[in-house]
């Protein structure tokens, strides 16, 4: 990463054990053998595996944390929030979506298993996070408000609002930066949203930190956006794992073209201040405020 | 409907009050106005009321009524598990799937609204259902059950694993009754499972009453594949709504096909009479009874 802020040694190991913990419940709940339809779950372990960040589960197991909750019960609805993330990036990836055979330098979903096992796989992650979500062993009222807020952000006031609005969105040379915002605050934006306040609920947030949590998940999430715009025109492809130039080759309207890369950059900073200062109304939130500077310095 | 089975005036009130009361929440449901991804909500509400038969949401409301629960506990998953029912057949009609243009007699959802928006309706479909399951109103619990059962059956170990299997079951002339009954106990059946399983959830039902729901919606699920089976070679498509003739012309293996048409109206008719004497194990279940046989005497 050309990235120049480092973590210590305090805040790596902080941070490595919860993607321990994230992958080891993963592949465990993935590690599905001998179906006589093998191939789905094959192609649902493959697309969660390929390389991703863990960002959702460990913003779950972060706020749990910071609410002084116990991140075992806050484990299950990490993970069904990362086979959400995981199931928007099979599906966009798919011919009649954004068409990539590309993911993370690996082949996408459906250039590997196909377009039908693909979109198998995505639905099948989709439902399994509810299966999850439904056995997470914590008391059923805990468990309903979190299933809830998987629904409410993953669907269509949410996330797949947003995935609407961004093929809405393709060849409008005049679209707003407010238009942007909104497009971005649901299709990105909203599993943010959806993984802080799992979160409080599942460390039993009281009002003030429910809100914190909030105002950190949306200016986490809009600087999280604007810097993948910043990065695919300034970042190192090798660095990045992934192709850039791309946003400008399809002549897309991003926060780059719209304020320019400085004005991007000095957008995402407030944002990454507003989000910075939401954590420090929680008690012991260090590392997670160096894990945000870290995550949002990707360009600095 | 070629039906030689005419249902009583009692049994036409009562099922025709069940679709009014599932059809008008539905409707409730997805009469989501002014989004700017207005979209992807009309591609939704176009689907999920484009006819269906609501047999799905009769079964629960049925079994709940059955155990003497109140149906307005199960009316939210009854119109979930709708969702979940009409997901399944928009991501089935896709190109990538069985590129299916019509779907009772008007445009699929991709035809009508494009191939993007009509993943994303199905996603969002899939969603919603779980968003309204977690905001039925009753207790968490019950709640969390009821879930549980939705994604249980309708996922990888349900109906996707029953997609797959009839995906690889493709082009096989070898395949046998048993592989064919696997194939339809998860693609079709497994619904049917969920649908009883609620409506027993949700009306408190015993032990002796779960077992019997389980053993009519087994039996149900095949009887039902299996007529279909026998329309799609006899059947008058102005009746049905449909083509016929579609698996002899993909050279499909069907029931037909391996029992011949009066084979298979016999099997059907064994599977009637276990799912018929399932139900008897319920005080007043004559309208029950009389709607599995007029359901199930489709063809004879």
């Amino acid at each position: 990463m050309n990235n120049k802020v480092v973590l210590s040694e305090d805040a790596k190991r902080h941070f490595e054990s919860y993607i321990n913990l994230i992958n080891v419940t993963l592949d465990d709940y993935l590690s599905v053998r001998g179906l006589p339809y093998q191939i789905v779950a094959d192609a649902c372990k493959y697309s969660v595996e390929n390389g991703g960040k863990r960002l959702r589960p460990i913003i779950v197991l972060e706020f749990c944390k910071l609410c002084k909750g116990n991140i075992a019960d806050a484990i299950s609805f990490a993970c069904a929030l990362e086979m959400i993330h995981t199931y928007s990036l099979i599906h966009d990836d798919l011919p009649c979506m954004d068409n990539d055979i590309f993911r993370r330098g690996q082949e996408s979903c459906h250039k590997k298993f196909g377009e039908d096992y693909a979109l198998l796989a995505g639905d099948a992650l989709l439902t399994y996070a509810f299966q999850i979500a439904s056995n997470a062993g914590v008391p059923p009222a805990k468990t309903v408000r979190c299933i809830r807020a998987l629904a409410n952000y993953a669907g269509i006031f949410g996330m797949i609002g947003g995935q609407t609005l961004d093929i809405q969105n393709e060849g409008r040379k005049d679209l707003t930066l407010e238009e942007l915002a909104e497009t971005h605050r649901l299709k990105t934006g909203a599993l943010f949203r959806a993984a802080a306040e799992i979160g409080c609920i599942t460390g039993n947030a009281t009002c003030q930190q429910y809100d914190a949590a909030r105002i950190f998940a949306e200016n986490i999430g809009i600087a999280f956006q604007i810097i993948d715009d910043v990065l695919d025109v300034i970042g190192n492809p090798e660095e990045l794992g992934k192709e850039v130039g791309q946003d400008i080759e399809n002549d897309k309207v991003t926060y780059v073209t719209l304020l320019g890369v400085e004005g991007a950059k000095k957008l995402a900073e407030k944002h990454t201040e507003k989000a910075i200062k939401a954590l420090k109304t929680f008690e012991n939130a260090e590392l997670a405020i160096e894990g945000t500077k870290y995550l949002l310095g990707r360009t600095f």
